[in-house]
């Protein structure tokens, strides 16, 4: 999706340098490191929480404004692992489907994250709606407003809707982030902007407050 | 999805009795055991993989033609346990949407199983294709053909196509299995059934072969 296919984890004495993929984005995968595109990661637990803390000490991340970490659908060892090696997690983004059962995951997500004292940022509702290339009219493919309804259960932000586009799935294959594309006045991309936009604007706000103290 | 939330797995000095969910059908599942749908299963892998085993060992299965695991995406913890837990696994079937970034995740599961030794059933293609309820034309949600040209490439049988039906979303979030539906007779009921009658003849040629020992 990153267009870094291929690419590999450059290392030397002082450390491991990141994948530069973009002027403002460098990534580190363990498949940068895999021998080739086929090669399944069968790693148990312990070995999975030592690469994500060897990603988060070793890598050369250099001065960072955000530090994300993309985990798996769950509640496993992953994310655990991660929010145990970050002290002070600026908060989690749970990203769902609209249907039921998808919410079911994304409400034990929140649930989770409340375990762990990590602020909950919001949830996004991805996948949700689609406009026919033929005729131009709306389909909920996964129903509608699921997302909405299990944030405002749960007393957590709902930070927004992603509709499905074709494209989106298509310039992802090709590696090319949709928001830099010609796809960037999209309804997909109006929307995952606006939902930065909210998320800079909940991270700017504990930072300060965080500062402060005083929250 | 199985319409059994909310019912809880019940329990003797003789073992865990599974949730009967049709006359030919039963489940075991952690969420049978939790205490609310909210509730995160926040387990590393070790307990994780103890869980799997009394899942095998305690439950009160009976006689069962076939016992059918459903394990996250990925070649994580879950999947391992499982496979190494039970002898002679018939073999694996491995569930994938068509575009090439969830292909990506196909293969490394087809090269888990040969690692492991597991016989791979074949690759189906999930969400394939959308009939739009507006005007019936047909749209590639996520692209098409993925899962047939891995399938090729990774020299395993290709099981089918299922169609994205949204009726299908609705029925599995109401707990109504679509092939035992009003549904029955859709595009997807009838893929799905021809993709079981596949994994039948595999099993019952493998279990002829095991039995005569000479495959």
């Amino acid at each position: 999706m990153l267009g870094a296919e291929g690419k590999g984890l450059g290392g030397s004495g002082n450390g491991i340098e990141p994948v530069h993929v973009l002027p403002n984005l460098k990534a580190a995968s363990v498949s940068f490191a895999s021998p080739s595109a086929d090669y399944p990661i069968v790693w148990r637990g312990p070995v999975k929480a030592n690469v994500i803390r060897q990603f988060l000490e070793e890598v050369n991340w250099g001065d960072l404004d955000y530090l994300i970490i993309d985990a798996p659908p769950g509640t496993g060892d992953e994310p655990l692992s991660a929010c145990q090696l970050i002290p002070g997690v600026s908060g989690a983004v749970i990203v769902t489907t609209p249907q039921d059962v998808a919410i079911l995951d994304a409400r034990k997500s929140v649930s989770f994250a409340r375990q762990l004292k990590i602020p909950v940022i919001g949830i996004i509702e991805n996948m949700s709606g689609f406009i026919c290339p033929h005729c131009g009219k709306e389909v909920d493919l996964f129903k509608r407003g699921g997302g909405e309804k299990a944030a405002r259960d749960m007393g957590v932000p709902f930070l927004g809707r992603i509709p499905f586009e074709t494209e989106l799935v298509d310039l992802a294959d090709r590696g090319i982030p949709f928001v830099s594309s010609e796809q960037a006045d999209s309804a997909s991309s109006r929307a995952f902007k606006e939902i930065c936009r909210k998320i800079e604007e909940f991270v700017s706000r504990r930072t300060e407050c965080t500062s402060l103290k005083r929250c």
